[in-house]
């Protein structure tokens, strides 16, 4: 495979085929650099106007565009005088492999290019360093979350996205022409994650795209997102289900800091910083009291029982200036703000949970009404029948316990990174008016 | 977290907490015993009769039914009399979790039942050994294949599954209502994949579904399944991504074979093998010749350039016998039965493949066209006009050679474990007339 530039180093003094996009030609009297780029990085090309070998290499290079590709037969030399990582390429041969037309605007300067620009032309937007990266980190974060799952025996699920009827949560649901009939587009594994737990399979994981049809126009909602889903049984408690989470997420984010940390810092400008267990843990009321005591704040009539934007804001400084952490899980909410499957104790109190991470929600956790019974009482006081009969199936040939949670990847990681919108997080975003490309 | 069955014997001697399903009571004049069960196998709770201290036990396990779940606090013996793993648990408090009807069906023997019940009852069929098996194993196999693409240093990528323009393949899209206009659900991220080349990201892959609105009923194909998908920059040629695939299906049946390679063998009596490199590679025309001559086999003329399903299985008959191998590429199909990204040399010769395993096509791999003047020559001559447009100016900018392909991963495993349909290998089938639970 092909040798990337941050793996130049080990083949100094070789001769060997590198190749990577024209980055920068910088045409001097006596020499023509030429910087080529790849996704690892970028390295000098040093082409000696006087000798006359290489009258065929300048022809070339100065026929071609910037942004074009290339393929070159070079010695890797190193060359302290060289800024870019000490080295430089001594080219024998260099073949064009893709001539690039002028770009529609400058992928290094993006200040005043707007948004939508920007994602019209997302493959142009991506090769800048900054968008770049975030696709590595995502990358890399999802890959330490999945081995600690593994580690852990978690069995990886793939889940129909395509279900059968429009059920679960309030927000709404794109339908699919089926054939004949009507399908949709699933918004959660929520249910089948369940039904692996009725099925005896322990515990599971999937990452997946969701879907909303949420008309809505936000910088933390799609209308198509990944998700981090994952379900456990045989627990006790959310607790528990608090417990992995804050395993998890540790996990995660030690690798990013550990593979990204420096890099983050210097292109973003932001700390990767890895908790420390237990994050903070505060009950909605208490949480009412201090966020009123510390900061004049009173959570809307509409929203008691529940946080809003304002409260998850206010949330992330509480947690950093009371418990010095960046996290903080939130518990009790009222059952009614909260989905039907969730479980309540005897005397009604929710067993679920929301963890705020630099002011936004990052993730609703909670133990699972494993009960029958219960479950479908609970279903129906919520206005729900038809739609849930056949998940309540699931639980009448014996379930354990059991709980879980779900991530959204891109918020994870535009929180992780401080970045504006989803807009600019997703590989590709999709909301109410962007399909394309 | 909980302590799983085979986890047991580092806990022998020790008082702990278990939980599983009971999966069987055999209630004996002078003791009680109960097979309890979790996705890792069975354990034997043993309870003396005899025991005052009993009583209490014994008149909960008399009223549970089986497939109820318990948690039970339990001392760990080593007792080489019993036939499970030579271990019990002595029981001091058990707790019903949760209580079984009657099951519809005998998940133990499930000859006789119906696919279709099966399917509708589909966290009960899971129940049974087999089919538990079956998700253990393909979770093993994608951890593997991805571990190896992270150890090549590709970068995961989630490419959104609703789009603005159908198009592509041949094969028929799914539309989906979105807000006042129609999008489509991607029949492969294909497109996608390509973007990322064109921004650069050197490789990618990408574990996902994919949705194909084909009214057909066979016992391979289904209207969404999953699809581990990857594209990388730099080739120099089709040979480079067959070499690629090779590595890659070695490294997962590799891992595969390390963890379940005697339980594979032991409950589905297949081998699993793990090939050797390089896989047996043969022309498209050679292949005819030589199944025609051992064989007796001709394609039909509307096949002609192309491989059908009988011509798929003598391939690995002819495989097996001729090279020993359970795995062959076939290349050099014919342009006009490939889709127009597909690259062709000089001579109009397909630069595509694709890999024959057990006597089905798993995969279809090719280099790709990343010239913008010959791939948009090749859109026209395939009749793609508006819906490709899109596409084509992903190519306009610098783009290096690329390649990739796609694994379809149910069939996959469907093949690894002699499975006779998709209907018995996805964890939850899709077909035109199945979309529950």
């Amino acid at each position: 495979m092909k040798i990337n530039v941050d793996e130049l180093k080990k083949h100094a003094g070789e001769e060997i085929a590198f190749s990577g996009f024209v980055d920068a030609i910088r045409d001097k009297k006596w020499v023509m650099f030429v910087i080529l780029r790849d996704n690892t990085g970028k390295v000098q090309m040093t082409i000696e106007k006087s000798e006359e070998s290489n009258k065929e290499l300048l022809e070339i290079m100065s026929n071609i565009t910037v942004e074009s590709t290339v393929k070159v037969t070079a010695k890797v030399m190193e060359n302290e005088a060289v800024k870019l990582g000490g080295l430089e390429l001594i080219p024998s041969k260099i073949e064009v492999t893709s001539e690039a037309e002028p770009l529609p605007f400058d992928f290094n300067n993006l200040e005043g290019v707007l948004i939508d620009t920007r994602m019209d032309f997302k493959w142009l937007d991506l090769r800048n360093e900054k968008n770049m990266l975030i696709r590595q980190v995502e990358s890399t974060l999802i890959e330490a979350m999945r081995q600690f799952l593994y580690d852990n025996r978690f069995t990886e699920i793939h889940t129909p996205k395509l279900i059968g009827t429009a059920s679960e949560s309030g927000s709404s649901v794109f339908e699919v022409k089926y054939f004949d009939r009507v399908a949709y587009l699933a918004q959660s594994p929520q249910f089948y994650k369940q039904m692996a737990m009725a099925a005896g399979m322990n515990r599971i994981f999937e990452v997946a795209p969701c879907f909303r049809a949420e008309n809505s126009n936000t910088n933390r909602h799609a209308t198509e997102f990944t998700s981090f889903d994952l379900e456990f049984s045989y627990i006790d408690s959310y607790e528990d289900v608090m417990d992995l989470e804050e395993d998890l997420l540790i996990a995660g984010l030690s690798k990013v800091k550990e593979v990204y940390g420096d890099k983050i810092k210097e292109v973003f400008g932001k700390e990767v910083i890895v908790p420390t267990k237990p994050f903070p843990r505060m009950r909605l009321k208490d949480l009412y009291q201090e966020l009123h005591d510390k900061y004049h704040f009173d959570i809307p009539t509409e929203d008691v029982g529940d946080m809003n934007a304002e409260a998850e804001k206010l949330t992330f400084k509480l947690a950093q200036e009371k418990y010095n952490s960046e996290f903080m899980f939130i518990v009790d909410y009222a059952a009614t703000k909260r989905p039907f499957y969730h479980m309540r104790d005897e005397n009604g109190k929710l067993q679920g949970y929301d963890l705020i991470w630099r002011g936004m929600e990052i993730t609703s956790g909670a133990q699972r009404e494993h009960r029958y019974e219960e479950l479908a009482k609970n279903a129906k006081e919520k206005g729900l029948g038809e739609d849930v009969k056949f998940y309540l199936q699931f639980f009448k040939y014996g379930c354990p316990p059991h709980g879980g949670f779900a991530i959204g990847v891109d918020r994870l990681t535009m929180l992780l990174l401080g970045l504006s919108s989803l807009k600019e997080t997703q590989f590709l975003f999709r909301g109410p008016n962007r399909l394309n490309p």
